[in-house]
Order: C-alpha cells, then sequence, then structure tokens
C-alpha cells in the first residue's frame, strides 16, 4: 500500500521497530486522525504502548472516541520534537524530529479485568508506580471509560538527527550553523490546595520530577 | 456544523481567538489530516501564524503537501502539553493542555513575494531574528518548496488549567495530589562539525537558548 512507503528522504525512513517503541514508549500524546460525516478531523489524546498495542482512553461521552471504538479506520502520528536544525539559509535549517504514522483499526477493551489492567499500564505510562500508589477504579468509573487498543501493524517512521547539509558555498561565507537541542522536563510538583496536612509528595511523581 | 460544537466538557471550552492565537503562536509542530485512496491520514508539520492564517511548507515533492495544496478538506490540530495532573485515583488523573483544531482547505502560495515573505514568517517564528541572518532563498529553492496558507475560520479550543477535583472520599484519604509542569525549553546550541573557525554563535540562536 503507498500510504507507508516512505516516498521523500528516503534515507530517514526507519524501519526499526524498537525504534518505534522507543517513541512511542516516551510520548504521552499522540494524534488520532478518522473520518467524521465524510471529513478528516484529528484528535490528540493520552497514548501508552502496551506491548504490540498502543493504548488510549477517553469518556464514553466522547462521540470522537466513540467513533474511533466502532473500528473506524483510523491513522495515529505520534511525533517528537527533539531539535532545531539550523543551517546557514533558511531552505536547508529543519528540525530534530522522529515522526511515526500507525494505520489500522481500533478495537475497544470490554472485559472488566482487561480494561482495569490497560488502564493500569496507561496510568504508569503517564506516572511510573503511580497505579500502586492509588485506589482501585470502581465499576462506575470503569463504566465510564473507554479503553481503545491500536494493534501495531501497519506503519513508518521518519528520524531526523543530522547535521546542517549546507552546500559548499554557504559553508564558506559567515552565517553560523548548528543544531539547538530542545529537551522536555518535569517542573516542581505543585501540591493540590485541598491537599491534607502531613501528606508527602508522592514517591513516583518525586522520581518523575527527579527530585 | 457539529463538529466544531464542544459537546464533552463545556467549561473546557474556549471561544477566545487571543487564547488560539497564543497557542499557535508558541507551538512548533501542528498535525494535519487528510483523506488519501478513502484513509484518513495524519501528517505532523511545521507551522507558523501569519495574521489570521496559519502556514506550513514542505517540498514539492511530498505527495501528501500537494494533496493538501489542491485544497481538500482537512483538520489541523495543535496540541500543547503543559502538566500532569496527579489526582488521587486514576481515574481523575489527567493533563494540563492545549488543544486547538481548526478546520477547513489550504491555498497555496504561488507569487514568487508573497512566497518568500511567507517563508520569511516561518523562519521568524521558529527562530526570531534568523531571517536578517541568512542569505535570501535562491529562485531554485523557491520553485522546489510548498507553501500552504489554512486561513483561520472554524476552530475549537479546549483548555485544561485546574487543580485535581477529587470527591471527598478521596480527599479524606492519604494519597497525594497536585500537578507537575511540564516545560520545554532549548538546550545548548551545539555547532556543526564543518562550522569555520572564528564564526560566532548566531546571536538569534543565543537568544533563544538564552545564553
Amino acid at each position: 500500500m503507498p500510504k507507508t512507503t516512505i516516498t521523500r528522504l528516503p534515507d530517514l525512513g526507519s524501519t526499526e521497530r524498537s525504534e518505534l517503541d522507543r517513541l512511542l514508549d516516551v510520548s504521552r500524546v499522540g494524534h488520532f486522525g478518522l473520518l467524521v460525516e465524510g471529513h478528516p478531523v484529528v484528535i490528540a489524546t493520552a497514548i501508552a504502548r502496551d506491548g504490540d498495542s498502543v493504548l488510549a482512553h477517553g469518556s464514553t461521552g466522547s462521540s470522537w472516541m466513540r467513533l474511533l471504538g466502532t473500528g473506524a479506520p483510523t491513522s495515529l502520528a505520534v511525533t517528537a520534537l527533539d531539535g532545531l536544525v539550523v543551517a546557514r539559509s533558511a531552505f536547508e535549517s529543519s528540525m530534530h524530529y522522529r515522526s511515526a504514522v500507525l494505520f489500522g483499526r481500533c478495537q475497544p477493551i470490554e472485559a472488566a479485568s482487561q480494561k482495569r489492567a490497560a488502564l493500569d499500564v496507561i496510568t504508569d505510562a503517564l506516572i511510573p508506580g503511580r497505579v500502586g500508589e492509588v485506589r482501585e477504579p470502581t465499576a462506575k468509573e470503569l463504566a465510564a471509560t473507554l479503553v481503545l487498543r491500536l494493534p501495531i501493524g501497519e506503519w513508518s517512521l521518519k528520524v531526523s538527527a543530522g547535521w546542517p547539509d549546507d552546500p559548499d558555498d554557504d559553508v564558506a561565507g559567515t552565517a553560523w550553523a548548528g543544531v539547538v537541542p530542545i529537551e522536555t522536563r518535569f517542573g516542581t510538583p505543585r501540591p493540590a490546595p485541598d491537599l491534607r496536612r502531613g501528606i508527602d509528595t508522592a514517591e513516583s511523581v518525586r522520581r518523575l520530577a527527579g527530585a
């Protein structure tokens, strides 16, 4: 099928599943595409990898999540921006990025035990260790939550990680060239205004923020 | 039309154009959705706001960019993840985010002077002041670049910025609750291996990295 063929910049294409997994595992948000009344719509949502699937969840009241849950054809883009590539010309300037697109259809996870296990995976993907610190979801909470699984089947991945590639004429000029890394990090945790006295910052949260 | 109606969590919906502009102006990447052979496809690409439009650019060799340039119906999602909302239960835990979806059709910018002006806007949106430090694009470079304009017409915006909202039973428990900010910043600029001696880091790049 044409849609997973890297037709541009073939040197950037990666067929390494491990590279895809690494990107999915550091990403907290993905963008699902779907067709709504004949129009393409893009939805941002939290994602987590679970082995050979990507999990997403949302409210059963969300019509877009419900539509995804019917198995409508979808694609999921997961993108990390790692830096700015500052070349000697605007034309050669670009970005360091990792960009995956997965294609397929989501399946709703319906059995209560599987749903709970999937929600635990999502929670711990965002904050490792958090599941062990909070109560279990209630039956009512589970019923209000739609959990979707997108099998990792057809996908493409592009990775850009090189230096600027300026022509000799530009290299001989006076403009600077290089790469500016973009870093994402957690800031200092802020306790909720209604947090009761004497409750220390959760261990999972302290580990997250490296504090 | 139903697709820009905030049917869920109406308190999160914002109709403030200034809030939308702020999100677009801090975002470097957007996700375009489009229909390819009947399937929804999502493409990540650099974006920049130019008044009442969003600009994107790519190679004329990119079939997806060319398809967008034909005026095919599209939606553009622009998302910022600002923090983790750590509630006392997994169910109430969520994220601080700003999530915009724009709907419409892109127009290719064809006149050379307008194309150059639009590319300057894109370059300076990524690195303010960079346009003044590099040579102008050549006619060949301009011809190889597709520049698209998506008018800001129909859009929706959701903003989540509150504290955890736990039920009283959970607040009375022992679990911590709060918010962990997520911060994105530029790292130390790294000069290209072929940078000639004696060329200082560009002023625009130093300003960017706050160095």
